[in-house]
């Protein structure tokens, strides 16, 4: 990919970051976050302006823009990418390395005194709004909120704000009701003496009315807002979607209700004038509960003393425990998964010696597989189809200018997954389709080793998935390699793929404790710079391990994979395993064959299920 | 251990509370920290404060007394031991555990409307100030500073602050001159454009100027404070220690020296008076560096946007990694600390079977074996000598109400430690004198086990220590148990036996990352309330390891154990350990009796010596 040409776009940015038509005063710096109105992680188009600005459009990055510098701060998964995509107008600044200033830091060292910085207060999280104020203020700056966003300004050809129809998920689904939610909704409130609970996070607002859309591409939300107070509902959504019969008769918008179970329909703009009524309304020691995330411009509309700000909202904390429903659901979804996977993986063995498979090809042949499966939806995530010095680029995914053809003597890295009306998938295979080195089997042997140290592991219940992080780093780190990203990530139920408050990184403190129910993602990898990718993901269920001393009754944990597809034995050194490691893979294997086995033959796929059958073969030990 | 009895005294402190002689408005609360006002963590006996007012005198604790409520919140390690010392006036906040309330949190649910919570200002670290105020306003109550101690006042019979003489150091301890300390923290102070810092940690002044006291029993520091300007040296001190010659040539105070190396001695006491003139002389942008931990009544000294707060100082961080004198230094002091302990063993070996062997007894023979070790000069903490049930106490220390005869038929558990000229030790082991039972054996090899992954662990350059810590609790938690403490701590070189700014704790989160140099812990436990505690703790330096990839050229750490002594084979269920792990221990053994068998044979200790031949035979694997 050739980098973005942003010339004359920063000219551009520059003036109306002086032009009096903005900006009640000049701004000397403009904060581009790469969020939406929501903090969501996946946007709509018309909210990629830090993509738009910069050209960089992976997935996380913060952009500055000053009247001398334009930087771009982003992790490391997206090192490569961003420097691909930005020119040289851009200068990129590698989050986690030791050397790599804040962005207050940056701030402070090159804006002249008493600057102003600007940022769109929908875009800012409050509790980075809070930070980074502080710290502008500490050094004499101010940042500001500019009402209208400078990039919308210059962006001419910017699209619609997307507006789609709305699914509905039937108990069958979801296991809970949504007046059963708002019922357990209002008791948190009651606890902590809330009397109102602003909804923000588009997926929860999906889950909390057990209603899906797909306005922002691979999560299936929507655009809209909600408020719950004691005794009313109010939802701020746009469009003619409240009109579709079946929505109308899922959320029971023209039945006789008890009047604390009806929704009022509002209109998505009208959330912050309707925020400010309400705390305008409130006395003493009456709070409403926000997010710390939710967007600086709603927080502000709620005065000071009435806010109860936390990390995780109630809705956060119950989405993250998958009821029964939605367990049943994520099997389902990744049986179904396993079988087009088998399909793909027997296809291209087949059809990669002819050099006729380009990552593109790939990519799309695996969609085609999953849009075969019942209640396919669509993708969960772009999929990162990658092979040789590609499968280096953590969030790879392959473009024309970029797109390489798979060969037998590279390794082939297939990030990818889908939404299914029962579940959400994201699995990761490293293949190779001729004769892998002994130093890329050394490589994939080490990030095995560690997918099975944290999918083995058994800890107490009340741990918290941080502390699990080094499990899958131990073995790479004997040889001295590493990979520079968290090992695992909270999944929702047909919903986004990444979703908090639980996780497994070096990086996550904040996480909530892991609990029966709740899934993640557990996928060390190794990244071999212009050379090869390595990794190796499962979404894994938590669930209660039986231990000989149990903790004292405190209850033990472990994991249970969800994701039932073979992993290469072609990739692995058999001897560089423990027994402990190699029964795993064989245990493992023989559940693929069993469940996935059974699935194939129901939909008489025997070819793919004649190759699932030859990959599930054990391995053994030769010492 | 009877509890203390204290109805009158909290009867007492209410009435002070609210009374115009000592606050200007009554206090509904009043707050009673653990520290001193250098936030030190041993503390002289005229800072005992809470100990003296609530009974419980373990090391990490902090009383609350409202006019209906007494509370004490204290940590794992002194849950059994705070128990046992409090009467029925306290309430045991149990910290770590799900359903234990904060201070802040628990001072809101008992306090009436609009309350003040007082405290003393030179008690309180800045920081805790900082976060307590700010939830207590929230609320609708006040933190407020009570000048004259609240405790003092109702302590009759309170001891004198102790001003006991100095010992100097010299370039063959300490490696590097305080002149050239000085010049290396005013390189820091320059880096981050500050002109002032100020020395409040009482093992941070000892280290700046090389020199060593005993006002605090087991840390050999002295009551001090110290402010460098970029021109100038305060030294704040009472009493005479400044008149001993041989003080006087070490601080060169009687030599005519470059102005900006001339020390200026002034009275303990004046250093509030001292920092508010220096805030007073300053102008917009300069800048005094404060550790955030020192307390709210120094901090408070300096107006507020001239400080620069930081969690660790740069005299911690450099304090932290030790050069070649101290290293060397370390080792030293470790050989002599493994033969008084061999010489422990060999002789409870024989006297136990007796039945004459107390814990108190066997704690003063190990300092009586270490006293006769060149350079020592006391003791680095009180030695826990435990046996049986009092072994799952986990910082116990020995009384005559609850000392415990030594049997062939109890755990026992030893954790001890001195400070000698050249280096501080601190060993745990844990023996058997008859045949432990297979369950004993069991816990004590996971244990072992734990205390193996985080000893041979490798890492990356840059990692923090807390990452480590799930390494030592892999092997309990397979078996469903736990310990409820850190793995380590970092230790000083003849200073303090606990010192930041690393550690392996699933709670450090705030920890620097590990160096080569640096010198922590390793102890994972595990106990069994009224049946045995097991830990087996080393003193372990970090070292760069060789590694087959290094890292990409980012380095690779390892630990080297400094400690020496045996771990008793009779205690391991060798086939619970892998063949790696019996190398491990087998490879220590043999360093163990090739090191500590030369010095035993040097100081011609024959019988000790076969005692340590015959621990560190080889274990063997049979399976």
């Amino acid at each position: 990919m050739s980098p973005k040409i942003t010339t004359e776009l920063l000219k551009q940015l520059r003036q109306v970051m002086k032009s009096p038509k903005y900006v009640q005063e000049p701004v000397q710096a403009y904060i581009v976050p790469s969020g939406d109105a929501h903090q969501s992680e996946y946007i709509a188009p018309c909210d990629c302006r830090r993509a738009f600005i910069s050209g960089f459009d992976g997935s996380a990055g913060t952009a500055i823009v000053t009247e001398q510098h334009a930087a771009m701060w982003t992790d490391g998964r997206y090192f490569l990418q961003a420097a691909h995509q930005m020119d040289n107008n851009w200068t990129l600044m590698k989050m986690g390395l030791k050397d790599t200033p804040t962005q207050e830091d940056w701030l402070v060292s090159v804006l002249p005194e008493g600057s102003k910085v600007g940022v769109d207060p929908f875009i800012i999280p409050a509790d980075q709004w809070k930070r980074m104020s502080k710290a502008l203020r500490s050094a004499g700056h101010d940042l500001v909120p500019v009402k209208e966003n400078l990039i919308d300004t210059i962006w001419t050809d910017c699209p619609q704000r997307p507006c789609k129809p709305l699914i509905t998920l039937d108990l069958s689904y979801t296991g809970v009701s949504w007046r059963d939610k708002i019922v357990a909704l209002r008791s948190k409130m009651a606890e902590r003496k809330v009397l109102w609970f602003v909804v923000t996070a588009l997926d929860e607002v999906a889950w909390l009315f057990n209603l899906r859309g797909s306005d922002v591409e691979y999560n299936p939300v929507f655009f809209a807002y909600a408020v719950i107070g004691m005794n009313t509902i109010r939802l701020f959504i746009d469009g003619d979607r409240m009109m579709d019969p079946a929505v109308r008769e899922h959320l029971q918008l023209d039945c006789t209700l008890e009047p604390e179970f009806k929704i009022q329909v509002m209109p998505y703009g009208s959330i912050v004038s309707e925020l400010q009524a309400v705390g305008a309304g409130l006395s003493a020691k009456e709070k409403v509960w926000l997010s710390d995330k939710a967007s600086y411009a709603l927080t502000e509309a709620i005065p000071k003393a009435y806010r109860y700000l936390t990390p995780y909202t109630p809705i956060c904390i119950a989405k993250a425990v998958k009821n029964a429903s939605e367990t049943e659901g994520m099997r389902r979804a990744h049986i179904k998964d396993a079988v087009a996977l088998c399909e793909l993986f027997n296809w291209l063995e087949k059809e990669v010696p002819k050099g006729t498979v380009t990552e593109i090809i790939a990519a799309d042949k695996a969609e085609e597989f999953r849009s075969q499966q019942k209640d396919f939806v669509e993708l969960s995530f772009a999929t990162i189809s990658s092979t040789g010095p590609n499968g280096a680029i953590i969030h790879y995914k392959p473009v024309p200018e970029t797109n390489r053809t798979l060969s037998v003597n590279e390794i082939y890295l297939l990030d990818s997954g889908a939404q299914y009306k029962d579940g959400t998938t994201d699995v990761t295979r490293t293949m190779h389709f001729g004769t892998p080195s002994a130093y890329e089997k050394e490589c994939f042997t080490y990030v095995l080793k560690g997918h099975i140290a944290v999918s083995a592991a058994i800890f107490p219940n009340g741990t918290k998935g941080h502390l699990l992080d080094s499990f899958a780093r131990s073995a790479l780190w004997d040889c001295g390699l590493d990979y520079l990203h968290g090992t695992g990530h909270g999944v929702g139920s047909f919903l986004n793929v990444h979703e908090g408050p639980c996780g497994i990184s070096y990086k996550t403190f904040a996480d909530e404790p892991l609990e029966a129910g709740m899934i993640v993602s557990d996928e060390p990898g190794y990244y071999e710079d212009g050379s090869f990718g390595v990794r190796i993901e499962n979404v894994v269920l938590v669930i209660p391990a039986e231990t000989k001393y149990n903790f004292k009754n405190r209850g033990s944990l472990t994991f249970e994979p969800l994701t039932l597809v073979p992993i290469q034995r072609k990739m692995i050194d058999v001897n560089l395993l423990t027994q402990k490691e190699c029964n795993w893979v064989n245990d493992y294997h023989q559940k693929c064959r069993e469940v996935i086995g059974a699935e194939l033959e129901r939909q008489g796929r025997h070819e793919a299920l004649q190759w699932l059958i030859r990959e599930t073969e054990p391995v053994i030990r030769v010492q």
